[in-house]
């Protein structure tokens, strides 16, 4: 945990009860947030999704200024590294402690976990060649109650992402039980088609990440068509390009998916860079 | 946490370091173990279940009697109670501490993390006049590699169990998508069908518990028809009966699912009464 500070509950230490429902169920949510000069980028859209979770596990949401407050002390630390101003924040947010059994307790007390780990999140972010994917052969199973919040059961990632250690290859595509693509295992996927995005529905599995609202909504204000849709792996292959976000990857082309090859030059470029710009904007809390 | 004792990676504390992946990700395992007389019941089966997991997982399993050192050291301690010689043991196997993303460390140190609850881990085993059952509108997803093992994934549990609170309600049915039932939230299903026991097949979701397998040993040295298959909830409602089993309840009748009551003493009670006194006779470690 070299030069990664916690805070649980508030508390600057690192280690959380052995009774914590997000260890005995992965009752609880997450999001991974890249930090500049001290500040959380697209805080809000983050916030959003985990209000949005909160609503779906029937957990209660602590309150914003405290979760803000929480995040600046341990995001403006400046005494622990050479750059601490930039890194990734990460926030679980769990149901707390409860006895043994699911039944969540009466009045369950949610347990904040941040985490700061000092340096660059964008290291990736910059236009480049293009990043290599593979297919998955570890399936996303379905369940609407849990599609599109960022829960903490992530087995199915876990066993996806323990099928490549090759290091060119970025990401994995994880398909649904009926052979559509859904998502990356830590990204959302963008095929792009006769100068249309196309992207899958995440209503039955996968998380709809912070990037692809914001790729959506900039789209549409730069007039290109984005549409949600059912996606095979060999529909990704067969398009005219291929691109992929992470809150801390930002977009990146896609210049190899399998053995499909992509000329990353057809991207939609314009609209890459704006995300990339606005995605690593840090903003201001209270 | 009154009470109740923790052993983490061996040593007398209750803490787990905030970097473990059982807490990012549901990365790990679990088994909950009658304690008889300060001897685990049915140890043997709880292992193998965790073995099985670990297989799947691709995680490496503890030395076993490095486990059972540990087990013997937080049970055998009758320092702490009034009765410390029974209860409840809740075994937790996670990949360990880990850096973020998905991807396990190339030498994942897995954590164990041991807890004893005292008191009796059996006061609803004896034989009463049933229990009730109601059908839960969360359904359990599919994912054969997940199938049967007990990982930390449990959100779709949490989320069934919150759908009643009445405390004469002991357990809801879950279905898969499809809507066959599949597993009580805690519990496996048997349905008694004219003299045979038929149990939802556990290839695609549902945890296989230990008492399952027991059950179907004793059916088969008894010459009972043991049989799985598919089982609507209308199926279960129309059998002659019912029983659920799990490892601390032991195996109960069931007198009402939904709106169906069932007569219980038209079930197969040498069986059940045979099954009751092994899910408790406790094992003695070396």
């Amino acid at each position: 945990m070299t030069g990664v500070r916690y805070l649980v509950d508030g508390e600057a230490h690192s280690q959380v009860p052995a009774d914590d429902r997000g260890l005995a169920y992965g009752d609880g949510l997450f999001e991974t947030i890249a930090v500049r000069r001290g500040r959380p980028c697209l805080w809000r859209r983050h916030l959003d999704r985990l209000s949005l979770g909160c609503r779906r596990l029937g957990m209660e949401m602590p309150a914003r200024f405290r979760l803000e407050a929480d995040v600046l002390a341990l995001i403006g630390n400046r005494a622990a590294g050479t750059d601490p101003a930039d890194g990734v924040l990460k926030v679980i947010l769990t149901r707390g402690s409860g006895a043994r059994g699911y039944r969540p307790p009466e009045a369950a007390k949610p347990r904040s976990i941040l985490s700061f780990t000092p340096g660059s999140p964008t290291s990736m972010a910059e236009r480049n060649p293009g990043v290599r994917l593979i297919l998955c052969e570890t399936r996303l199973s379905e369940n609407p109650s849990l599609a599109g919040i960022k829960h903490l059961n992530r087995l199915e990632q876990v066993l996806a992402r323990r099928e490549w250690s090759d290091p060119d290859i970025l990401d994995g595509v994880m398909c649904d039980v009926h052979g559509h693509a859904v998502c990356g295992t830590m990204s959302n996927l963008f095929s792009w088609h006769s100068g249309r995005i196309i992207t899958p529905a995440l209503d039955r599995c996968g998380v709809a990440g912070t990037l692809r609202s914001l790729i959506r909504e900039q789209a549409l204000a730069l007039g290109i068509a984005f549409h949600e849709g059912a996606l095979r792996p060999a529909d990704l292959a067969q398009g005219d390009g291929l691109f992929i976000s992470n809150a801390l990857l930002g977009v990146q082309p896609v210049s190899r998916f399998q053995d499909a090859q992509f000329d990353v030059d057809r991207l939609p470029w314009a609209l890459i860079e704006r995300v990339r710009h606005l995605a690593f904007e840090p903003e201001t809390l209270p």
